[in-house]
């Protein structure tokens, strides 16, 4: 029998559920029947034994609860951390079981190979519904950002584009202001220009802004308060052997897509990507529950949901390497190999599910699809470099300015009022997004377009130079510029470029400081859009400073390379590397962020100047401060989270760390022999530990084995009510049932079966670091310490996370507590 | 003092050394001091305590190096195992030391700054010294394959496109025949034609062969045994942190270089992928020795290795992503994500070091550039999941082929003769390679030629189609294919393309039976191109078959797809799919190989047929066995390399592995007081263990730490030198030295400070899955079983090799032995 159960991590500390089931108080009812199959097992259980229960059911039944109770010793309660050693060996077993069994019989193979593959079809499965999800929510959401401006006559269901491409008699340049296509200034006081058409196109635009953040929040408050935020931190903790039952569930799946469009079409400053990582590990999740593997092994399961982030990634950007190397670098905790190898064929499906949707319509795969034309010159490094700087220096300013609002909102009575809080930040979101051109449009429009090389066809405010308004063609310039080397592809910025560069920095000021306060609010809200967008505009407001620095000073030595008849300075580029180093300062990431812009822009050729900028802002925002923007939101929440990355930097041993600590009283065990059913239950009743380690006696307390509290309460009420003659004073024995019965006295209780036979132990002198690695590696909830062979204490995952933090000068009460 | 040491892994047999030295016999004394700055300690120190040393030195000496030896613990013997809990946990001290100094001075500051940044400093150095490298191989290379059929009059030192693009003489078509380049029957006899010329040329191409061949193996038996084969074996050994001493010297970089040039001149079936992973791992472990932190520290020297293999294939392919998942995926052990990041920059440098050297003459990154501009069909699924099985079984046969030979080489006489053997091969390789145009091209020529999509302007005899060579256009077919659909754009063969078929054919054929053979000998040979060469041959007949049928049946509804004006199938993809299915086969890449591949051709538009053939030639390879060619060589040599990807699939517990067995005397200990030095002494002689558990008393053999044999004899010899009273009676005392000393008797000597006092430990009843899981995840020697507190046995990496052969049917006594 398997002998991994369940156990509190908190091995001192009984009380921390009460705080941790507060933050999810108004969820987990509505939620825990409808996320996990086993749901109304640990519900009965938990009934069963705890005082206040739901009401005593009879004997009969409780029987039946009992057997099943013995059943399903492999499962966690919830806000509970999984063994990781356990759980896989579970698996190595079932399939060992699978494997012998496979020559017996035709069935038995099929068995045997339907099993062998269900791990890819659940992949296709994955990719398919994420494509599909992120199809939609795109289609959606680009539908309702529109109708914040107007309304299309032909059907309202259809965005402006889509109208206007249905309506073919326009031109190329006019369709626009297709006659299908009607502003809400039209439709009620029937023109589109003067200050009472603004004014009505601007109230309206207010409104709807509000009812979609308004809906949204009302929404997840309603029915799952866990759809909120991006997920990512919550993702990443889960993906450590950490349980938050429902957060990824069937409700918060509906619930979340829903209101992600509602906070998309808002207006306000979020992006979709984090959350579309939470909806494909919600669709991994749900459709665990389809095969017994997966559905039973809290193991195998963050396997798959590994590769469901990868999905969620892939559908964002369109970047299924990216999306496989955004899972491994910054999701994921175990990533063996064959994950490795099924996240690519899951991301690689979902990209070309949401590729046949197109919803994009521009038939690429990826969402910002850019071609450069023009090579880099070696002395754009340093402005490159500069962007790196930037996106470093606005990447900690961001984190910090983000964690201070946060921990306001938790500790002030902001927090409380949630729905006003949205609403109020829609409001001026709405209020101040609409009269700049560059912040009324959505993030990922903005972004494109200044990610875009001017053409001659682009009529973009971006893209008025001197030369091709006088001249309508490009080769104009050569006559243009006559005064100047006719060699210079480079041109003169028009008035239209000088507005926009005055729009442009006041949209990167707006949108830094209200995707401060956005970040974090009850909707769904990723980050990867607005500080792609505040990176975007840098880059592009540097990339024209360099282009017209080029133009007017060509004969400067550093322009060199320049004098030749290709355009010297692509701002678009700049805009580029802007986004991959504010999206790098926030995140942190590296590979996975330059694999993802490789990927958007197809060349190898830009994979430098990218390296360069990634770096560059990597390096200053590790030198402001280690955390990234999802690291923070772990620690501000308490989640136990034993990050990867760190090194455990302090000379203390596993002695200073274990409980019993020198003053407290020591360690509650069992005895493999000589206690009583009377004992251990009063041992049970004293204490609140979650398991207790068997030694051989009292006076020699060496180590053979550890229980855990809820298999001995089960399998001691079970034995009393089952096996004859077991009463108060029935001995429990934890040894080899082979020992004869002693003489007299009633029959003794042999508990060896519930024991876990292969507890790891470390010595007293152990360096903490390597207890960090052993944990970390091994993924472990808690390791006993002997000395000499004697066992002394225990160490858990939470006693580790506390001494880190005390270690770094933070309060380590902090842990698990909400 | 750090108390990690070296011993040895193999704890109940001490003869595995000597069979081992035999493999290296020649090599060793000559490499040895070049490899390895410690190599004069270690050597001095064995002469030291071993009973047959080369010479006994003075005391004053003997006393220098015992002081010197004390500081030396922390190094490894060669064909040992090292610890790599205990390395990380060395470096971390280091970096604190250096952390916590660093508010001292500017000078610490400094240091601590110059320490951060060495290891990309050492990247740095790696990428351009491994692009110059490859750089210069492939130039030379280039050449001396061109020497074999003739040479330039401009200067002997010009291969034939060199020579051809000097002379500005000849038009563009002719340039194959320019005036400079003589054919050897041209310089000698005078002609080019005929049969003379022809015998002339065929008897200069075998004899350069020969020479070439001829110098490679001669040169790697004299000076570089090491220098043989592919390497990655071997390279994964290492990095999964065995020590086989001079493999990464600067000879074997030196002698592996030049016979790699002239093993790929000479013909003979291999490539230079492989061995240029090893040539980069040279230079990762040469430039490690400017650094202490990677001098002295084997877990980081690993790290670094790891990324010098991306590196390798970096700049074999000119993919540096796909370099870096290759040693993600293939070759590393231990890849924390520092390492990923560092890889892809050290992987960059150099393929754009390669890249401005530009050895390929094509200013791509990459070797085999292709581009294709047509759609793949959806029932083309069907020949490229066709191409996957080919690959699979192909791989599949090609390892078990090359096994069996290989073993054959081992076991008999024949692998006395390793230079006859090369000479033999290369001869029957050039005889049979010459008179088809398809073998005569160096293989990587073959592939770009096999993957190459025909244009019009292309000669070749693979793109001899029929409208073609009537109209010299290929518009023409429109006109000349007048009596089948006018739109189709597929073309008919012509001539050439037959002759084309059934001299690929034999070329298939041909490569396969020699490649079987040529793998393993003495001399530097990868297998990359050879296994890409048969699959794209397989492939692009495939191909061509294709492209005939929808040419004369374009009717069938299969070919519905291709009725538009587009040309149907492209020949040169099914190329591209092959290669990758076979190397797939034979190596078990999965997604290194894919996006190798994807970094080719540049466009996600391959992934899915790529995806398609990958994974079932894996599929199929897999199912008719689990191992790549790179783990059979591994098994082969007997390399003790715990595979990270195959589960431990049996039941039996850590009490059936560990020694001592239950009919063996009982283990060796040593108690922590109450034994004499005389005893240790004793001890240690009739012992030939490594290592010895210490515990509480015989009695009570509860563990208190773990001392290593060597520390034990150099800190005993030290003592009884220069520690006043301590004599043959003296105590040896492991305790806190705060105990009093005893009253009467001699000085107790105490070595607590040599113990390790965090030995780790497990339980008799741990599962042997769990307990290879903790070997692999904590990289782990040793670990010591107990049963109730007691000491009873140790599990060495080696017991677990053994074990693993065991239950697979295997011989235990092949692991470690040659």
């Amino acid at each position: 029998m398997e002998t991994s159960g369940f156990y509190n991590d908190n091995y001192s500390s009984g009380s921390s559920d009460d705080d941790l089931v507060d933050l999810s108080a108004n969820a987990q009812d509505l939620l825990e029947d409808l996320s996990y199959d086993e749901q109304d097992h640990s519900q009965a259980e938990a009934s069963l034994f705890s005082p206040g229960g739901r009401g005593q059911n009879g004997t009969a039944k409780l029987l039946d609860l009992l057997d099943d109770g013995l059943h399903r010793v492999g499962t966690y309660d919830d806000f509970n951390t999984i063994d990781w050693v356990r759980e896989k060996s579970k698996d190595r077993d079932r399939h060992r079981e699978i494997n012998n069994k496979k020559r017996q019989s035709v069935l038995d193979l099929l068995l045997s190979l339907s099993d062998a593959f269900s791990g890819w079809l659940l992949m296709l499965l994955i990719g398919l519904m994420s494509g599909a999800l992120a199809g939609g929510i795109d289609i959606a959401a680009h539908w309702l950002t529109d109708l914040k401006e107007g309304v299309c006559l032909n059907g309202f269901w259809f965005n402006h584009e889509h109208c206007c491409w249905n309506s073919k008699e326009t031109t190329f340049q006019e369709r626009d202001k297709c006659p299908n296509w009607k502003s809400w200034a039209e439709l009620t006081v029937g023109v589109n220009e003067g200050a009472s058409a603004y004014v009505v196109n601007y109230l309206l635009y207010v409104t709807w802004a509000l009812l979609f953040a308004y809906l949204a929040v009302v929404l997840v408050r309603a029915f799952a308060p866990y759809a909120c935020g991006s997920g990512i931190p919550e993702i990443k903790t889960i993906l450590s052997g950490f349980i938050i039952r429902g957060y990824l569930g069937k409700w918060t799946l509906v619930i979340k897509t829903i209101t992600l469009v509602l906070a998309v079409s808002s207006g306000l400053s979020l992006g979709k990507e984090g959350p579309l990582v939470h909806v494909a590990c919600c669709c991994g999740n749900i459709f665990c529950h389809l095969f017994t593997k997966y559905r039973k092994n809290e193991a195998k399961r963050r396997e798959v949901l590994s590769a469901a982030s990868a999905v969620g990634v892939s559908v964002a950007f369109g970047a299924p390497i990216g999306g496989v190397l955004f899972s491994l670098e910054e999701v994921s905790y175990y990533f063996p190999l064959k994950t490795l190898w099924r996240s690519f064929f899951a991301a690689l499906v979902a990209a070309f599910t949401l590729r046949s949707i197109n919803p994009f319509g521009n038939s690429q795969l990826v969402l910002f699809y850019v071609e450069f034309h023009t090579p880099w010159h070696l002395m754009e490094l340093f402005p490159f470099v500069l962007l790196g700087i930037f996106g470093g220096l606005w990447g900690a300013f961001f984190i910090r300015a983000n964690m201070a609002w946060c921990r306001r909102r938790k500790n002030t009575r902001l927090g409380h009022y949630p729905v006003l809080e949205v609403v109020l930040v829609t409001l001026a979101t709405a209020l101040l997004a609409f009269p700049n051109d560059f912040t009324r449009m959505s993030g990922s429009h903005l972004i494109s377009e200044l990610f875009n090389d001017c053409s001659l066809l682009d009529s973009s405010q971006l893209c008025d130079y001197t030369s091709q308004v006088k001249g309508g063609a490009i080769n104009n310039n050569l006559s243009h510029g006559a005064n100047y080397s006719s060699s210079l592809y480079d041109r003169a910025a028009g008035p239209g470029v000088y507005t926009a560069i005055w729009q442009l920095a006041l949209a990167l000021l707006f949108k830094t400081l209200i995707t401060v306060v956005t970040f974090g609010m009850k909707v769904p809200s990723g980050l990867f859009i607005p500080s792609m967008a505040v990176g975007a505009i840098a880059g592009r407001l540097l990339g024209i400073g360099m282009e017209q620095l080029a133009f007017y000073h060509h004969d400067w030595p550093i322009f060199k390379g320049c004098s030749s008849s290709t355009k010297c300075i692509t701002p678009g580029l700049y805009a580029m590397l802007g986004a991959a180093a504010c999206l790098g300062g926030v995140t942190r990431m590296t590979v996975s962020l330059v694999v993802i812009m490789f990927e958007l822009t197809g060349g190898l050729e830009y994979i430098v100047p990218l390296m360069a900028a990634t770096m560059t802002s990597k390096w200053v925002a590790d030198a402001l401060g280690r955390e990234g923007i999802y690291e923070a939101h772990i620690r501000l929440n308490g989640y136990p989270f034993l990050e990867p990355k760190d090194e455990f930097e302090h000379k203390t041993l596993a002695m200073d760390v274990m409980r019993p600590r020198r003053s407290d009283p020591s360690l509650s065990v069992l005895t493999q022999s000589g206690m009583s059913v009377e004992q251990v239950e009063a041992v049970i009743a004293d204490t609140s530990y979650s398991g207790f380690p068997v030694v051989v006696s009292q006076e020699s307390p060496r180590l053979v084995g550890f229980v855990l509290r809820r298999d001995l309460v089960i399998s001691i009420d079970s034995a009393r009510l089952c096996q004859e003659g077991i009463v108060g004073a029935s001995q429990v024995l934890f040894t080899e049932p082979t020992l004869t019965q002693p003489h007299g006295g009633p029959p003794s209780l042999n508990l060896r079966s519930i024991m876990d036979l292969s507890p790891l132990a470390i010595t007293d002198q152990t360096p903490m670091d390597i207890t960090v690695d052993i944990f970390r590696k091994l993924g472990l909830r808690q390791c006993l310490v002997t000395q000499n062979g004697r066992l002394l204490g225990i160490i858990t995952k939470k006693d580790i996370l506390k001494h880190m933090a005390q270690m770094t000068n933070r309060d380590p009460e902090s842990i698990l507590f909400n």
